[in-house]
């Protein structure tokens, strides 16, 4: 009861925050690039990608996600959340490096910030999380697929996952290279971040990227027999394993969070950065048009 | 000589701990749990647990288990325990949570304190152990498994293993679960640890949770084998190597035993957690008639 | 500029240590026992161990193992080294065990620092550092071959690798155990370290312990396109990644290096050790006639 009582002031406090965004004339946390749907007899929601053309996590993007997942959060009906994208062939092309390319270094924490948010939230989260990776998911977001309690990739070759950090001269920061240990191993993450591999779908199950493949028309059905098959665990259970075997790992990052702002601030500002990723986003503008 | 004479004195605790049950009228403690049979020439023990109907750990057994561990551990006649089971179809269904329902803190206390004890001993035994696993291993039956240096099991479709804690809305202590890190890693722990996966053989054997399948009837000519290429390695660098791979682990819990053991009296003192052991136990009782 | 200056200084003092070495009568710090094959357009060079019969590491050859491999670190023109053996069948058998039988602990403590320092060396070596691994490889071998970023072995049965201290009656130290749970995960090393495992080819590429098998006369062609591949990425995000995932293993040698000392000399100091040592040498010796 207590508990209920908390959840609905905290979605309050959602709704004034979505409600003062609008005021201010901006709709952008309005829920327009992570469309929400409830299904509440199932006790789970889909959260859809749509911030076209590739579901860039930009500052606006990640802190409308953070505040549509701590609804969701706050919210009882809920035990269980999908991830997926409402754009074709892009799961999440990763962080908005125009976040980081030609700003001030107080820009560069905020969005740093924002990004460890985003990882602590998803990485603790009690809700049972389950990647549906419909597309592409290179770095940023194969980040959002490994914080997930379970993950399963649609069966198409053009479709790639991985933390391509170092093709682009930067590199993974060190938490999420823990999760990625947590998740295929020491060496295979060791080999896989120098190189900056990215797997398709056959590639991504052997070495454990994901859980499992499946054919693209299938990955909503089997999302959800997935998430029936684990919300069938008590919730406390399973809240419980989950945060004992995370939390090691998320307290590393809150332990040295402001540390961990300065040092991505001092390296993206360093001259030969900014001219890396320069030559990247001017790429990148001309492919697209 | 000193090691000879210390090993004989404490053999002979031991034996006073066996005889002044006796005469205290219990022959509980009498070697009636735990059965131990020596093969001298060969250096090594056989335990066979017979607490039927499913060899639950009850404190009873427990302690007597430790006893008489600690007895082999003590001769410098033994090099190595076969652990087993005398009742068929079942290694151990884990612990008896009888222990854990309707009884008082301190009993609780007492209880959790003879299972670490258990598992410290286990896990840390200067004996090589191997786990002839010839019957389902759920929880507590899979902890012992996982304390062995290796892990047979008999190929039989009906025989699971793996610790299924939160399929009865507990959990598994965090040194059980450092344990199964161990021996599966870091990401098919969690999700075995939160799914309560029980494995069947097959299963069992990739995910690793055991290092060999054979078939039934060869399962203690199996262990033998095992043993005798255990033991032609020297003592000492066996014993050191082990002892370096595992000390880091022991430790967590020696250095929180206290703190281990308030918690789990903590949780399973809740009225929530009786609730779901005495529906639980009921159940069980329906089942067995 | 400053790190070219500087590097010519480095390379300069190599030089001079060298040729002291040659004055002083001694060739043998001289390049005679690694030799060092620079291909400067490619930005690679090829240490070819030379110390017959049997490539052991002794104190000489770790210091111009060591020698040479800071030269190479500090002259820019490098970017990738491949470890190798200009001996047929064998890529090193390890420590040189004359170095640890029948000396003073002075020398002991010398010889292990300098196995210390070509561990610490290796294993954090900002350049890429690929084992192509033309012949059996035992302990300190298969040591050299573990802290390099990849390992191709030559599809020969008679080939072996793997950490066997334990068979020898000595155990490997905890920053080696380290780096072998690093590569094959914790379950494995525990297994192979105890038993003393030297794996064939099949098995060493299965277990983990190799990364790529490959017939011989194609080793050295295939440790070329791998290094190509690896050198694709920039050395600042290779190099950035590399220390971040070994850095914790490495630091926890660097904060006990006098301890570790100090436990090895007392090991091995040991008269039952000495007696080993003392019967396995022998042996060695009327095998080799």
């Amino acid at each position: 009861m207590a508990l209920a009582a908390a959840s609905r002031v905290l979605l309050h406090a959602g709704s004034r925050l979505g409600r003062r965004e609008v005021v201010d004339g901006a709709r952008r946390f309005a829920n327009k690039q992570v469309l929400v749907e409830t299904e509440d007899a199932a006790g789970i929601a889909v959260m859809k990608f749509r911030n076209p053309p590739v579901n860039s996590l930009s500052l606006e993007f990640l802190t409308e996600f953070v505040i549509s997942l701590e609804k969701l959060e706050n919210d009882k009906t809920f035990r269980g959340v999908i991830l997926t994208s409402d754009l074709p062939g892009i799961f999440s092309a990763g962080l908005d490096l125009r976040e980081m390319y030609g700003r001030n270094p107080a820009h560069y924490a905020e969005f740093w910030k924002a990004v460890q948010e985003l990882w602590l939230r998803l990485y603790m989260s009690k809700l049972m999380l389950v990647s549906a990776i419909n597309g592409a998911s290179p770095a940023g977001g194969c980040l959002i697929a490994l914080t997930s309690d379970y993950r399963i990739m649609a069966d198409n070759p053009k479709y790639i996952i991985g933390l391509n950090e170092s093709l682009l001269g930067i590199i993974a920061p060190f938490w999420l290279k823990d999760t990625f240990v947590n998740t295929i191993g020491h060496r295979a993450a060791e080999r896989a971040l120098q190189l900056g591999m990215l797997f398709p779908p056959a590639e991504a199950l052997k070495v454990g990227v994901v859980d499992e493949v499946v054919p693209e028309d299938q990955i909503h059905s089997k999302a959800r027999s997935v998430m029936a098959q684990w919300l069938a665990i008590p919730d406390h259970s399973r809240q419980l394993t989950k945060s004992m075997m995370r939390k090691a790992t998320a307290d590393k990052l809150i332990k040295q969070r402001e540390a961990d702002i300065q040092n991505v601030v001092s390296f993206i500002s360093q001259d030969s950065i900014q001219k890396s990723l320069h030559v990247y986003l001017k790429k990148l503008k001309q492919k697209r048009g």
